[in-house]
Order: C-alpha cells, then structure tokens, then sequence
C-alpha cells in the first residue's frame, strides 16, 4: 500500500514536532518536504528527517506525491494558507487557533464549507488519551447529564515579549484549548460568557492588555456551566486539569506526571508533574498525525472541524472582551449566517 | 481548676453536636445547660449529657454558672440572641452565617464592637488542620504572594424544602464558607463579584429563586482573583477542595476521606470520600470548641470575628445579586461606618 | 442507664490514653479509677480525670463501683493481672502482646477459659475504620479467595534502650500488630515462617540480640502467603501499609495522613504522613475502649480473644527463632492441649 | 551521518516489537533485516517495515550493512547466537533472561569478555524513566545509604502453558527483572536467599513446578534486605511497584496509569491502571534501542552487561531451589573464575 505524502508548511517549534511525528509514524505516512521563508528551518528538517525543503508553500502545491499538508505557519496568515490548499484541493491539518478574528474564522469556515476539501484542525488534546476516555465515558453516560466543566490550565512560564504582542491573549493563545474541551465535554454551546484577568507577576502581560492569570465563566445552551481557568505563573510547573460534574458522578483528567516516583523524606513525599504540554501531550501529537491520515484514507467526518476552531474563537474573543467591558457577554450562533 | 461552664442555645443538629463536643472535652470544660423552645430537643440532650435544660436562653443567662453560651439558633434570630447575651456580657460563639442581611449584620458587628464582650464566629472550616496547615503555609510565604484561591463545595443532598426557603440561596448558606476560606487565605478584601447559577436536577430549587449549582468570580483589592464553586447535586458524596496559587506555589487541601482504603478489581481502583460534613469536620468542631475556651479563659483577638462574618456575607449577598442582575457587583468597604 | 466504670491498671503512655479515651467516652462508661505503684503518676491522671487513685490493682479490685478494668501494665506481669481479675471475675482488656513467652500466653488462655470471664486484647489496629473495611471487603467475598497478605510497618524513630531490651524484639513488639492483621485478614492459621533481620542503623537493637529492620514470609494453612516488613528507621515518618491480593481483586489500606494538604513548589508537590501511632490510632483507640463496654453490656464472643493473642505471639515468637536459626519454622497447632 | 543498520534475530512477539522501535527511531538507526526459521513471520515483518527477511541468524550476518543485532530468539538458543554474533565481532542486544541454567549464562559472560565485542542485556526495565529516575535519587545520595528493596511484579493474566512449560518458573521468567531491579538500585550483590511459592489458581503452574504466585528474601552483602513478590494472578491489572528505604528516606516506583482519570460514582472514584507491560515499557523499550545505538556509537561501558544477567540469574536460580528445598542459599560470588 502507497503511504500518504505529507508535507509541513512552517518550520518552527510546532512545524518541527509534526514532522518529527510525521516521519516517525513511517508506517503509514511519509514525509515529504517541508516549506519555509527562513531557509535555514526548512533545511534543517530536510536534512534531519531526508525530505525536500521548499521555499514556499505554493511550491510545495506543485510536488506531484503530495496527499495532505499540515499548516504550522503563524496564525496571522492561516487564511491566506488555508485558501491556497483549498484552491488545489488538499487536505489540511491547520495548527491552532484557526484564527485570531472572528472575521477570518468566518472565511477559512465559509472556504472549507465551499471547497469540501478535507480539513482538520489541530486541536490537540482531543486526541490525548485521558480526554478521550473522558469524553467516551460521559457519552455512554457514566456521569449523567453534565452539569458543570471546570479546566485549568497554567504554563510554567511566559512566552517570549514578542509572541505575548501577537498572541490575541491569554483567552485566544491559552485559553481556547479549554474553551474547546469545555464545549466538546459538555457537547453543548456557550450562551454567555464573563471574564476577568489579573496581572500580578509578569509587567509585559499588562503591557499587551493582556494577563498573566484569567478566569472566565461560561453559561451553556442547556443551562450548564463552566469555570476557565489559565495562568502563565505556575513555577511548580505544567498543571493542566479538567473535570465535568454530571447529576450522576464526576469525569477527572488530572494533571499527568512523567513518571510515577515518589520521594519520602522528612519534610514528606514529593512528587513531580509533567514539565511542559510537548511531553504532556506526546501522544496525543502523534495520533493527531495518525487519524489525520485515517481521515485521508477513509473519509468522514472530520476529527475536528473548522466550525469547532470557529466556536473555540468566539467564545474566547467574548471572554476577551467581556474582561474588557466588564460585563457579560452573549454568543450568538452565527452558524447558519457562516 | 475550675471548668468553663458552657451553655448551648438550640438543640437543633448542630446544636446536638456542639453539646456533645463540649461534653467530650470535659477535661476544660462543662455543659451546664441546654436551652430550646422545644422541650423534647432540651430534654433530650439534657439527659444523654447530664445537664440542665431550660426553655428560654434568657432563662439560662440566669444560671451563675454560666461563663459563655454558644448560639445554634436559626439565623433570622441571631441578632436579637447577640443582643441578649451582650446584656449580660456572656461571651457567645454564634453559628454561621452571622446574618442574611447586611443590616442584621452590621447590628451584630456594633453591638460586639460596643459591648466588648467576646464572640466568636462558628466558621468550622478555620479550625480543619488542613486548612491550618494551608493558611500556616500562605503566612509563611511558603507560595510567596497570593494569586488566584478557587474553592469548590459539593453537597451529596439537597437540604429540605423548607430549609431551601429560608436558607438565603446557595452562596449565603453553602458558598459564605468558601467566601470566608477565600478571604482568609488570600487575605484581602472583595473588590468585586460575579456569580450565576443554574437549576438543573431539584426543581425546588428554582422555586425559591435559588439554584442547584453555582460560580462565583472574585476579585480581590490586589488583583487577585477568586472562583467559589457551590454544588447541592453531588451524587458521588460530599466533595470539598481549596487551592491557593501563589507566586512562588501552589498549596492544595484536597477532598478528605474516612480511610485509606483501595479496593482494585476489573475495572480499576477504587476510593471512597468523606461522605458528609459532620464526619469531614468531626476534628474542626472538636478544636472549634477549645479555641473558644481558650479564647476565654486568656483573652486575646477573637478566633474569628463578627466583621469576618460580615465581611464573607456581604461577598455572598453580592454574589446572589450578581447572579440575579448579571452584572459584577462592586464591594464596598463599610468598615469605617460600621 | 447507669455508666460502666471502668478502672485502669498502669498510668504510663497507653495506660494514660485509655484513660482519657474513658473518660472521653462519658455518655457509655465512667472512668472511676487508676492504678500504678508510681504515687504520681496515678494521682496526674486521677486529679485530671476527677477518679480515684489506687497504688495497686487489687486494692482498686476492692471498689464496688468497678465493671471492668483496662491492664496496660508492663508485658512482665500481664500474667498476674490476668489472674488477679479472673478470680474476681472482672472483665479485662489486656493491652499488647499477651505476653512475651507461650508457656505465659498459654497460661492466659487458660485462665480466661477456665474462668469465662470477659477477655479483650488490645490489638488496637483491629478497630481502625480503614482495617475494618477491608476486613469487611474480604469477608463479602470481593476479592476472592486471599493469597497474599503483605504488611509494612516503620517507627520514626527508635525505641528507648531500655525499652528494646524487654521488648521481646522488632518480631514480638513490633511486628505483632501485623501477624496479628495478616492472621485476622486471611482468615487461615499460619503453617509456617521464614524470617531475617538486619542493624544497618542504630546499633543498640544488635546489641540486644534485636534488628532495626525485619522481613517475615508467612505460609499459611490453605497455602496462601505472608509478607512482613517492621522498620525502626523510617526518617520521613510513620508508615503502615497492608494489602491482601485475592483471586478476584486486591484491597490495600495505604498509610494515612493527617490531612489532605499538598504543596506545589519548583522541586514538585509535597505531603506529609501521620506522624505517629497517636495520631493514626486515635479513633481506633477510642473505638476500642468503647467496643470494650458493648462486649461488658452485651456479651457475645469477644473482639480479640485471647487465643487470637496467642497465636499471633506464636508466629513472633517463630519468626524470631526463625531469624536466629536461619531456617524455617513449622507453627504447630497447639489449641488443643491449650 | 550514515545511520546504523540494524538487524532484529527473531520474528515473535518481543522481535516485532523490537523491529518497530528500530523503525520509527529513523533518524539514529535503519532496521535492514530480520531473520526467522518461520518464514511467514519474518516475511510479514519486512513487509511492513521495507526491510529485508533472512530465514537464519547465520545469512543475516553476510549482509554488509549490519552494524548490530538484536537477539530475541528462544532463551534456549541464546548461548549458540551469542557464539555467532561474536564471531562476525558484531555488536549485540540480547532478550532477557541471559540463559536459563548457570552453566549457558558463563558460557555467555566468557564469550563476551574473550571476544570483546559489545553487548548490552535487555532488561527493558532500566531504560523506563521512573526506575531510572530512582535509581539517580538513590546514586545522588538522597535516601542515605538502602536499607531494603522492595519489588511487586503481577500479570494479569497466565501464559500459554507450553510457555510454562518452557519458562524457567515464575522466579526466572518473570522475577527476573525484579531480581536485577534489586541488584541495581542496592548497589550490593545478595548474599542469600529465601523464597517459597504457591499455585492457588492455575493449576498448570503445579503441573510444571512452578507457581502462581511466589516470595523472595534477599540479604545483600552490606547486610540489606530485599522482598521480591510475583503474581501471575492478578485480576485486577499489571501492577508493577518497587520502594528502595534508606537511611535517609525513602524512593517509590508506584505502578503506573496509562492515564490520569478518575471517574467519581456512588460507590467512590475510580482509577485504571496500566493494562500490560508492552504499555507500562513502550518508553523504556524505545530508550533501549537508542541507548544501544548510542554504545555502539559511542562505546563505552554496557548500559547493561553480560554480568549483570548473570547475577540476576543466580539470584533467580537460587530462588527457585530455595523454594524447593525450603531452605536458605546462599549466593556465591564466581566472578573470579567465571
């Protein structure tokens, strides 16, 4: 059987990590070449992982083995790349979040929904084990009808100046993992949402209206409830948990540990978390590469699609802005205008 | 030496378990008496702990023995058994809440502040040796500067009807513990709150305006931030966690259990919590009572004071108003014209 | 109802527990008296308790108001005191071990049988709710049929010198607690025992003949197997573990902690176990003592019979020689001729 | 850089295994071939990795791009390939255990120290990051000097009976890797040991001699102490612990969670443990395969050696007899004359 050719556009932190997985998931899918304006990135990869290096996405649309790309550029040109992908009908796995407005959210959704091409968004926790059993067991119903989700997600330090600038915020860079969790667990949509956000440790978060710690509050269709909650403070480390009550049990994902040792001493037993979400979420990269290519092979739906990024979006930038203002904000669904 | 003699007005459930707790400290201290409108209650007690019952507390004021009195009464009634024992300048630890209104409230906080007399606030939570430890740790810089404090109370029952009517809603009955908890340890002030609700699984509670689960968001006069949790549907038991993030860590009081017993089959692990509050805080009403003899016999600031119990009412009524107009509720400091 | 009374025989460490747990327990049982040859100790307890103080078990046997007695006097002379309260027909508790020698426990036993008098040994462990419920587990059946049973026990620290020297060894003093949990847990006798020792720490247990760390392998009568672990060395604190593996499942009774605190710094999270014996038997000690009266006021077989003593001292005492010998020791059945 | 072509010895369960690592570590190493007498098997596996399939250990060595073998052949045969590989002088992994009788396993050690070549022994279990991570606690000093080590090794499930048959016993096939556990994180080679074992519940385990469930003591030469336990019962999951005390403290290996998930019912919360061992090491056995090719690059001592099989395998072997003679061996060192 032919394997998939994929190639990876954007050779940055995320670029490098697909590609790595990429290559390692032989098997079913070879990497074929990677695309960057810094040539010295794509070079790089090429050589580390033998494929071909190209300049620039469009040249790489021109390599005849080419079965599906994964979109690893910056946020602010996801449109331009997911309207070049479209035009020549491949697939695309486009990293997070889809966009950083709701206006180009709307276009790469209207593009993709035009297009038919097959698109899947770079969601990575939903394909991380623990949320997967998470998810399976409230849709068997093990915890009834969910009542209430609760996340938490804090970085064990801040990103660079110069991403915080461009970053859309903690609600749309950090947060809209959770938001989408929230929305995928309680598999209803947000009707309100309130936000606040502090900055208390790290002065450039408030140089960018941005903050160093946030909570957002949201209010479901059906009535139930959910508690955002990220930080860029935790110097204890990566700690990332999420729980949803139900009126009949709790699901927990809780924090994950590198390994399960445990050190007693007289001041106690100490214990240590996962360090950061690349050794977190190790798996769940690698099977985002590999049912990626299972919805190239077989079709469906996809994994995630862009109207999930676009709902993730929207109630992030109405956390946003109700931090702003103040005051609560209502998600209206604008699906059937999209 | 001579014990405290201790009277105990009301010989409701709460009632019950202060005289029992006083009983079993006989080493510092004596029940005197009972007092309860309803003789069967007084009785009752009177004879499984060996002491006086009476019908009145201002019958019991006249018993010589008396040295302090601790106030189980319904709350509506508080301000009017404060006031009676001020008279008398009998020391009195009242339960919680102090009030449900901000006007019985400040009546109680200026009746203590003019009298002088002793009193002490039933907030069990701050006599739990886990709570302790967390505030201990906090005062100790051990997480540096406080951040972020998120609270979470989960009831395995709804109460009765009859005592959701009267109860003041979910964030003056359940929730005025966590606002005290956040208050304590963060220890700042509320600049400001929002909160909402929902009613999903005990239609009662919709009938009295009150909910079933709740959210709150606080934000304190440093910038910090609070999120308070409420749930009265918690079919796995009684479930009651505090976190406070610092800037330098994090300090967690997890949910208790009765044991540390596992019992691993096919499907995994299993574990069971505390079921209820009287066992989760069997330690905390024990030690409760000590500290008020203590606090007796040599003086000093009150363990917990009327202005604590102010000070968490006015966040929780703010709370139920925010939920009710959505919008974030400003808190004032009233001290200066209490 | 008239309250037992209930006297104490030794006002040293646990004697002074019992004391106070009586004296705790008020609603069921009266503590009326103390016993100790050491004038001062016994008044402490009896002016701090409001009882009599007596120099010797039998002038206290003389008091009419006496029900039952509690003997925590020195393992030497439990022998006598068992005696001394079976000609009078006075229910006893016995604290732990039975006695140092089987010539002295089969003495015991015999007393006791002979005499029909109520026995209670002071294996305190039994009453711990988190024993209990394994107990419990087993008997319903929900892990099978047993076939490991493996005990952990470490001190914080090291016995006094002269302590050690009487003690019996780590096997009699302080591993009985655990023959006595694995017998009780499996529910079979033991056939046979392999046990060693070693002194890597404190030097004084080699100079007694004793060990600061022990390992014991059980073979029991249906062929199931024994792990016992005793430790003198623990330096991170108090640390009990048992858990019985059936063939249908496993429950594990993990060591307890004080409170359920964790602290997140940079190095990881931190908790903290027991401290000591105290504090993890403090409800076991008072469930105990009140299990005692409901076997004075409602007969039935006792909680911890004398022979369930026995044959715990029997598989100490076997585990010892054991040690000493280097080989295995055959536990013969000696029931019979008892 | 020219990759390092690697030929896997062994097309069965741990071969296939071993080949898939080797693939997908395609930036450090190239799988070439893989050689089985059972054609189909090797065939498949070269299929699905493009490499190429040899019928014999012996045609494999002719091809000229092999810079290493991974042995995973019979127990029975490992002498015999040994022999082979160090004759080409091409570097070796080979399977655990070194051989199953102590005569095989000197023939093994006298080939590698005569020839030279490298060879490293696969106890997966050293490359597993908790172990390794204890292990460092302990070289560090952090636990003081080891005390004891304690080991729990559970399948959930028996193997085939003709496995069985062929196995070694339960203290060779399976303990063995405790045994090594032990060695390693002690630092002292044993010095006895005792070991007695039971069949409960499998049969077959009697039929064959061996057990399903089985104890060792060890004492080391420094006068520490080990406790190896092994099931083949274990209903309830893989269930891998190890705790090395100190004089200092204390380091644990809890079994590992393939996730963090607790679902919280009625009857308490609910956890998972890691199903089986191919999950609990997948880590540790693509560790394995990049440390080899690291030695092999970059030499050095083996990062597990020939020796080290051969401790571990009489420690083994002394086990199983102790078991059958019902008395203490004693373990010689035959470094010397080895």
């Amino acid at each position: 059987m032919k394997r998939l050719g994929i190639g990876v556009w954007g050779a940055g932190r995320i670029g490098s990590l697909h590609a790595a997985n990429i290559h390692a998931s032989a098997e079913k899918v070879e990497l074929i070449a990677v695309a960057d304006p810094i040539k010295r990135l794509a070079t790089a990869i090429a050589r580390r992982f033998e494929c071909r290096a190209y300049h620039t996405p469009a040249k790489m649309l021109e390599d005849e083995s080419l079965d599906g790309v994964v979109i690893a550029t910056p946020t602010q040109i996801h449109t331009e790349h997911v309207e070049l992908a479209a035009e020549r009908r491949v697939p695309m796995l486009l990293e997070k979040p889809i966009a950083l407005t709701m206006k180009e959210a709307d276009r790469i959704v209207s593009i993709i929904a035009r297009s038919r091409v097959k698109f899947q968004l770079g969601f990575n926790r939903r394909f991380d084990s623990g949320y997967r059993k998470a998810k399976m067991m409230i849709t068997e119903g093990r915890i009834g009808k969910p009542i209430l989700v609760k996340t938490c997600a804090r970085d064990p330090q801040p990103p660079p100046d110069e991403y915080i600038r461009r970053s859309g915020g903690i609600f749309v860079d950090e947060c809209i993992h959770d938001f989408d969790m929230a929305l995928w667990l309680m598999n209803y949509k947000a009707a309100e949402v309130w936000a606040t956000g502090t900055t208390l440790v790290y002065p450039q978060f408030a140089r960018y209206g941005d903050f160093d710690n946030a909570v957002a509050i949201l209010k479901f269709r059906n009535g139930g409830l959910g508690v955002i909650e990220g930080s860029r403070t935790s110097k204890y480390g990566y700690d990332l948990r999420t729980e949803v009550l139900g009126d009949q049990g709790e699901v927990r994902v809780d924090n994950v540990r590198n390994d399960s040792v445990e050190l007693w001493k007289g001041q106690g037993g100490l214990k240590q978390p996962c360090p950061w979400f690349l050794e977190r979420f190790a798996q769940a990269y690698r099977s985002e590469i590999e049912e990626f290519c299972d919805y190239l092979v077989k079709g469906g739906d996809s994994p995630v699609s862009a109207e999930d990024g676009r709902m993730a979006l929207q109630v992030a930038l109405a956390a946003r802005e109700s931090a702003k203002k103040k005051r609560v904000m209502i998600i209206r669904d604008q699906r059937k205008t999209a």
